[in-house]
């Protein structure tokens, strides 16, 4: 299998490639992942709205170019924030979600009949939605009801406040149709922002929601006070069991060692700020999951999908002791202690994805 | 292709696999990784003696069961401690190599006469020799003049002063012979360090000689200030360039995706404790090669090797853009700014190997 993933290196520098006409992009959700990227388009020459539902950040944003509680000390290009979601959406090719990921049917449904006929629509989101096991483009392409070749995702070592301070990053663009693609590439492609483009959907989307369930297995391991090699250990085989879910799904093997699979694991694991790493690490250290929870202020994404994340899992027959092992800690009460002795002697007759 | 790996669950734990009569074992090298293993092994229930030129250290780890220069803290179980090389490979099944990987040839040579005919010998150092360009297992067969059936490597994600504590940690066992790497897998095998077989050990090899040159990088990166999105980038990116040179050079691909290659490289890639990355980001501050080695008072593997990995690329028609750019950073000046521009810039066809 051959990944068709292309650079877009000379061929494409933001709207330039498009005549010199911005490309008119809204940004729904203004956390910091969506804000951030909304930054990333403008810094590209598009022309941005960012909605979302705080009044004071929308102001804030357009007068004067910050998002003081979510990306704090960052200047913003200009783009208008707005709570109109009718203004945001109004000629806008490019329409990236960026909302927490289990409200994005209802919030998608609620904004349907405002979003162009021929916009892409770009995911930003991480999950699978509770109740359905649906990845987010599904659920895209139901709340919105538009062809699945419309939907593309945005995914890959993508630590928001280090792009928000204009470090180097590369990402990966998913999409079924190759010129939705390349729309949504060159709007995100700037000095910064390096997007390479890909067909796999599925892989990509896979890569970002179990990530955050391993991520919460490293904050457990490291909260119960184990080192790098076992926190090395527990991202090798995480990606071995979501490569394996990946090929039952159909997803391309190459998928899960680039940029958006093994990339994406590596930088979430690694930073202290990672919610799911933090919360996992609360767990570690003997907290309950809702007294995790009430210490880190929110509910990490990875606690959310993990449940999602197995029911797919299983129904496909697949093997997934690390996910099971989270599920069991955070739902039924097993002890950290038992999961690592649980993974470390099960029996497996081989390293790789068939084990 | 399908990896020969199989676990040690169940079918062996120690000596008493061997009908309890205790695996006689000898350590070539009394530093940390080759002390942590003589304590491995030791905890496995051999009887192993310890061979350095230091004879403090040799008195000490006898009579105090310590080794304060390399391990302080950590209280060894019972072993000989001997810089009699006679004494210490008199009977030895089981030979553990872990002097510099520089003079492993002048060493072993040196010793050649005392090693019983019919002694599995094991590799712990991670290197290509400067000149020859030959894999440690290849520096072992010429200078002890033994067949490659008889020579086995251990590596995996193993930092020494965590597996010295006794944390839970994996690691492969390799082998063309798999009789050989079960012998090594039965000494090494205990509570806390759980081997794995395979028969690649061109494979193996390699990871452990090239995540140092990629530890180098990551290092740089973090020096000049990058976070983790390029520092997760790096390592993805590393991971694919040590596969390519390892496919040119027949080893298996799911090597690489295993605990001996993804494993290793993200273990010795986030630890601050890893020198080839402390030497890495004091380069990424601005110093020289020079003062970088007089700051960490060694020079790093990666330093000395990442010539010798550059010119095996080269000979096989590989290009390996990350290790060109180390080198060009340690040896040509240029500088890190530069060559993370040129990493980012260069146009890329495609994500994979292949690329």
């Amino acid at each position: 299998m051959t990944t068709p993933t292309t650079p877009m290196t000379g061929t494409s520098t933001g709207p330039e490639a498009r005549g010199g006409v911005p490309i008119r992009a809204a940004v729904l959700g203004s956390g910091s992942w969506g804000t951030t990227f909304a930054m990333v388009m403008a810094d590209a020459g598009c022309e941005v709205r960012l909605w979302g539902r705080d009044a004071g950040i929308a102001r804030e944003v357009t007068a004067e170019r910050t998002n003081t509680k979510y990306l704090p000390g960052v200047e913003l290009p200009v783009m208008t924030g707005t709570t109109d979601a009718a203004e945001a959406l109004a000629g806008a090719q490019v329409v990236v979600v960026a909302v927490p990921s289990q409200v994005a049917r209802t919030t998608l449904r609620d904004l349907r009949h405002l979003v162009e006929p021929d916009a892409v629509i770009v995911s930003l989101m991480k999950g699978v939605e509770l109740g359905t096991d649906e990845r987010m483009s599904q659920v895209i392409v139901e709340a919105l009801d538009v062809p699945s070749s419309r939907v593309a995702v945005v995914s890959g070592p993508n630590l928001a406040l280090e792009i928000a301070q204009r470090q180097p990053t590369a990402t990966v663009v998913a999409c079924s149709d190759e010129s939705a693609a390349q729309l949504v590439a060159d709007a995100c492609s700037n000095a910064y922002f390096r997007p390479y483009l890909n067909r796999d959907v599925i892989g990509v989307e896979l890569c970002g929601a179990v990530k955050n369930v391993i991520a919460l297995c490293v904050g457990m391991a490291q909260g119960r006070g184990f080192g790098y090699n076992t926190t090395a250990t527990v991202i090798t085989r995480g990606l071995v069991e979501i490569t394996r879910l990946g090929l039952a799904l159909g997803a391309d093997a190459e998928t899960f060692s680039g940029l958006a699979g093994m990339g994406d694991l590596v930088a979430t694991c690694s930073s202290p700020l990672s919610r799911n790493h933090t919360l996992g690490k609360y767990i570690g250290e003997g907290r309950t999951l809702e007294e995790a929870v009430e210490a880190t202020g929110t509910t990490a994404e990875g606690a959310k999908s993990c449940r999602s994340v197995l029911d797919l899992a299983t129904k496909h027959g697949v093997d997934m002791p690390i996910t099971a092992g989270v599920v069991a800690v955070l739902y039924d009460g097993l002890p950290v202690e038992e999961m690592a002795r649980a993974l470390l002697s099960r029996p497996k007759k081989s390293e790789g994805v068939d084990a």
